[in-house]
């Protein structure tokens, strides 16, 4: 597969994942950059967001949210990355079966600010499965939270 | 802490989690069930919380936010249960601070259904930190996911 | 494959896990039982698997291999138990790529006692990657340790 | 508390963890540095901690115990380093309270190696719980395995 077939694929998929995933869009969750490192996506702080009403905090399922489909889509990255001999058809095919195996989230501080972002990097790369570790920070740097996540990938 | 005075207090705090948080109303989460052996909670299914738009399942973020949710109540009714030399306004200024450590969840099965229950025991119960592994289904008892949860509680 | 073979290839593995591994014979675990429902293994305490001096109190490392030995193996009977397509060979060199992904371990109560069971049940069961639920005891039936983890299992 | 009682209190501990933990000695577990940052410990390869014997792999428990240790020390580290206010004695009182609440190991790739290290970082600090990350890596510079580990500090 060439580069500018990789690039296109991850192109429609970013479209994919920004806007037409029903419950990205009701938290309105958007893809920043998505290349072959992997997915950088961002959401803004507002009320439905909250869980905690007396400290204006982000909701733990905001963080865990966002995380999950950074992982999975950084895996995702990371197998078109590796494999040359697939086309866009049969990326398109596998990415219907991407999937969340496990998933890890540590919290260090409390969701404070007004935007988040969620990156990822693969830690383990497989055919089949994929390990990944994520990161959220508000619009500060605060680091909010670590994620651990084991993707099926095909 | 008279048993009364602990089934008040969980009954306000049940009506703070199913009407309060906004997050939960966006989700439409749900109280089922709130008493000294946890919390249960609903979700629906509807359009805004799909995650696979071709198979029409559950957002994974949804299950860990309702699971993070069910374990986190869980734990704190386990600290009443355990605690009689409270009263009702101190539990309240301690719930302010209930926060998740870490959470992990395993993702058993697509998230098919029209009603997913979440439900939750405490394994590990501390004064300052507890453990719950939680546990989503669907109306037809298929088991979704798995969770474990640590919690801060006081 | 008949249900003979099936309990011929577990009869042998269990052979290897009890008396090949170098590490389950530094740690002398022990198989109590290997069937089509997973791995039973025991650990007796002695000095040299204390972790805690002033408690003597098993070190969580042992606890962490114990229950890590017995999801992977609970796994792979799962794995032989769903296939009726494959012979001794085939078993046994798939049994070579057996490896773990990713382990929780959860710490219920310090491990005092004087016999540790490890036991485990699949909670997710697929051809490639399999999900593990593990429980460490004491003699006395005290619940010391959760696990879960996430196997390869070909 | 003076900077040299703190480092004293370090390089005493780190005697004990060295030398007086029993499965520490039984694995030849050694502490190659510990310092306010946190704790780096060595383990050789030989053949008692061999868990693959096609492949003379490390076994995932020894993997599992050194990351287990790492975090939990330099959790203590970290306490150590924020608190001005406990003599020798405080500090030796609450060494042995340290305890693992949960440990999350990600198995990156095969054990293969002659010295394993293990280095941490505390993620979440906190008086009565703290949270570490750790890794593990082969005298290459193979990274072998990460941990996640929640500990009770206080």
């Amino acid at each position: 597969m060439h580069a500018d077939i990789k690039m296109e694929t991850l192109r429609q998929l970013a479209e994919v994942v920004d806007q037409q995933i029903p419950f990205h869009n009701l938290l309105d969750m958007r893809v920043k950059q998505y290349d072959l490192k992997g997915l950088e996506m961002t959401v803004m702080m507002r009320t439905e967001l909250v869980g905690n009403i007396h400290q204006n905090i982000l909701h733990g399922g905001v963080t865990a949210s966002v995380l999950d489909v950074v992982g999975g889509f950084t895996a995702f990255a990371s197998l078109i990355d590796s494999r040359d001999d697939w086309n866009i058809d049969e990326l398109k095919s596998r990415v219907k079966t991407l999937s969340t195996i496990d998933l890890r989230i540590d919290y260090l501080r409390p969701g404070r600010g007004e935007v988040f972002t969620g990156t990822g990097t693969v830690i383990r790369a497989g055919n089949r499965v994929s390990v990944c570790r994520m990161e959220l920070h508000n619009e500060r740097g605060d680091h909010i939270a670590f994620g651990t996540g084991t993707y099926m990938v095909g």
